[in-house]
């Protein structure tokens, strides 16, 4: 049956991965990052193999869902978040134009059923993070059947209790849709998988910490959107061949100078490069990411083998959704720190109220330090790169 | 000490309550109306005068909050949300210009310190609606005391156990700052006085409902508006008369006639009514409003006297920030036809994304049943009412 599918849409597939995700290889110095690119390219395909096989595809939106819980069901988890804007138009048939571009983005990747992991998705796991993506769940449950997971607001006792209930909720729907019983052995070995990930993300960052820094955030960028899409078993070698390489270059002393900048901020996804592109043309090098495509996707190991230790490592995770968010504010600060960063860029994608009202702490908080801060508001286009240009390139002239 | 802060800000109060809130008298053909703007003309001077008696003053954003438990401990609740554009300047200096105008203008008034009412409140009470409003109570809190309740986003038991822990908590916390405590005799007394308001409110849209309607859109709306600034005890005979008026028009078959309107969406407070005003110039008579200036308001009585039934009620409120909000949409296509409406007018403010996400279910559903529907997105400003005005007007010759 999906035979017939991948038939079909093969050829129309090899052109959207190209095209509409913007994901066409680009060499690097770097062996492990033209493997990742290798296996993004073979990454549809092994994806309806698996399908076949009898697995099943989860779709998601969020870092909040605990992929554990997925694999430990020999599920797949796959990231679908949007990142072009050749599909918001068919979007904005029934969204609001005054919307989030990723939100957009996202839901007019299914209408116009254009991305393979979208099409491969059984299910789709949503959460009740910001206004637009949950209400936007509501239409896109016509198009796919979706588990939507109750995030609480705040983060207190009892928040973590209602969350602990619906980690537990998440694990008995995985287990009906796959069929497959999640056991403590298969939880364990899946929690010490994406730990194992985890820690060989935490290594890239410490590396990219030293002077110059090892890795161009075009590629750091690009691992970690890739890092959504592709089989955990296949990203860690990877990981660990980049970890070696990356090692190897700052002990020759090679990398990448220029003003330090951390990226703090909404979460750039695959298909979407243009501000990281632009602070590198005009003379930057991002160092790291605040955010969820870089250290909110990997910080904190889950530490221990219960449902109760994997919730909470999810429950610590610093979004601007979150109210009275203080150790985000505090993570940064460490962040630019540890990092060595000259200067933060603050992120935010175009109608993203949590973030956005965020940033007038952050950018407070870190002036009082005297830490440089500069807050893009931005969306997909192409429009404002010019402008944008001009004032990064004024802020990086400046720190 | 009040008395001097009153002496001072006499001269400024006085033209603010015409200027800013734009609630300068108009005259009514029906005596309680007239009565009523008498009683928000004296409402400045009596809510100071009630504070020196000691009594505490609660700001309120929003329909979710009990009122019950501030009467109950003989606090006085008041509605703070702005409804006017010339407060937004000062609030964009910290908050995102793309907020709805709600958000900007409330925040605005309490920055410039230019509402009486935000002025005299002890404490304000906020909740996790939105995304705005959430985000922007953490930098009002810099200005303010602040209690913010955790409103969840589902309906389901687990969320309406942490709002009934939500409400308790409320509990404490006004019998803490007022200092009296909250007997069971005086909830029971204060939830028969609210739901003795209730049940007016309702008497009122059922005489609404008659051909030709008795109260002009424009003069609900003020009704509406002002109810949620005047005390309690002053409002409830008003409301008395005006449903004796209201019954003696319609047994003499006087009042509007035109195009009848249901207005549904977001909350139309003090100093905004520019749809209404459009709509019943263009020939229409707005014979209701699903919206917290309106149905959400007033329906539901508490059904009982205790916590659990109070925290029940204001559970059932259909604002557009829950998830699956099926009730809402069950509930616009009734008031249609209890009002005999021929037509709805959707009104979301600018930037808000559950209203405005939730209007292509509306939409969709009311278009299913054949009722008429428009869909509007504006802001405070008078920019866009030469072209609102345009399209309403064809809308309202269409239906
Ligand atoms: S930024 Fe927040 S809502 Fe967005 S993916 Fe990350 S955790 Fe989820
Ligand atoms: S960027 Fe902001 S508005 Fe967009 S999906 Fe993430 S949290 Fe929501
Ligand atoms: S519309 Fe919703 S958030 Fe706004 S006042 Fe009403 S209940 Fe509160
Ligand atoms: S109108 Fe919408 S965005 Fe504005 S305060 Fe109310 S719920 Fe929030």
């Amino acid at each position: 049956m999906y035979k017939l599918f991948l038939d079909i849409f093969d050829g129309i597939l090899k052109n959207l991965i190209t095209k509409n995700l913007n994901m066409g290889e680009t060499m690097s110095d770097l062996k492990a990052m033209n493997e990742l690119n290798e296996a993004f390219a073979n990454r549809k395909d092994q994806l309806y193999k698996q399908k076949e096989e009898g697995r099943k595809v989860f779709g998601l939106f969020c870092s909040f869902v605990p992929i554990e819980l997925i694999l430990a069901a020999n599920g797949i988890p796959v990231g679908l978040c949007g990142g072009k804007d050749t599909t918001i138009p068919a979007a904005e048939e029934d969204l609001p134009r005054n919307l989030c571009p990723l939100i957009k983005s996202s839901y007019g990747f299914k209408k116009t059923k254009s991305c393979p992991y979208f099409e491969a998705a059984d299910i789709v796991i949503g959460e009740t993070t910001c206004d637009g993506k949950k209400k936007m769940f509501e239409l896109m449950e016509k198009m796919i059947p979706m588990h939507v997971m109750h995030l609480p607001h705040f983060r207190d006792e009892r928040s973590a209790k209602l969350w602990l209930d619906e980690v537990k909720d998440l694990k008995k729907m995985i287990e009906e849709i796959t069929g497959n019983e999640i056991t403590e052995e298969k939880l364990k070995e899946a929690i010490d998988k994406v730990n194992k990930m985890r820690k060989l993300f935490y290594k890239i960052y410490k590396l990219r910490a030293k002077t110059p820094t090892p890795i161009k955030g075009t590629e750091a960028l690009r691992l970690f959107q890739l890092a959504y899409l592709l089989d955990i078993d296949t990203l860690i070698p990877i990981l660990e061949k980049l970890v070696k390489e990356l090692e190897e270059k700052v002990e020759k002393g090679e990398g990448y100078e220029g003003k330090r900048i951390l990226i703090s901020g909404c979460p750039m996804v695959a298909g979407n490069t243009k501000i990281v592109d632009i602070i590198e043309e005009v003379g930057g090098v991002v160092v790291g990411e605040e955010s969820c495509t870089g250290t909110r996707q990997f910080e904190n190991l889950v530490e221990g083998y219960d449902l109760e230790k994997l919730a909470e490592r999810y429950f610590k995770i610093p979004c601007a959704c979150i109210f009275k968010n203080d150790n985000r504010i505090k993570r940064i600060k460490e962040l630019v720190k540890e990092l060595n960063a000259d200067g933060v860029v603050y992120y935010t994608l175009q109608y993203c109220h949590t973030f956005n009202v965020e940033g007038a702490r952050v950018e407070e908080e870190l002036k009082k330090e005297g830490i440089p801060i500069i807050r893009i508001e931005t969306d997909y286009s192409e429009s404002d790169k010019e402008q944008l240009k001009t004032r990064l390139e004024a802020f990086i002239e400046m720190i």
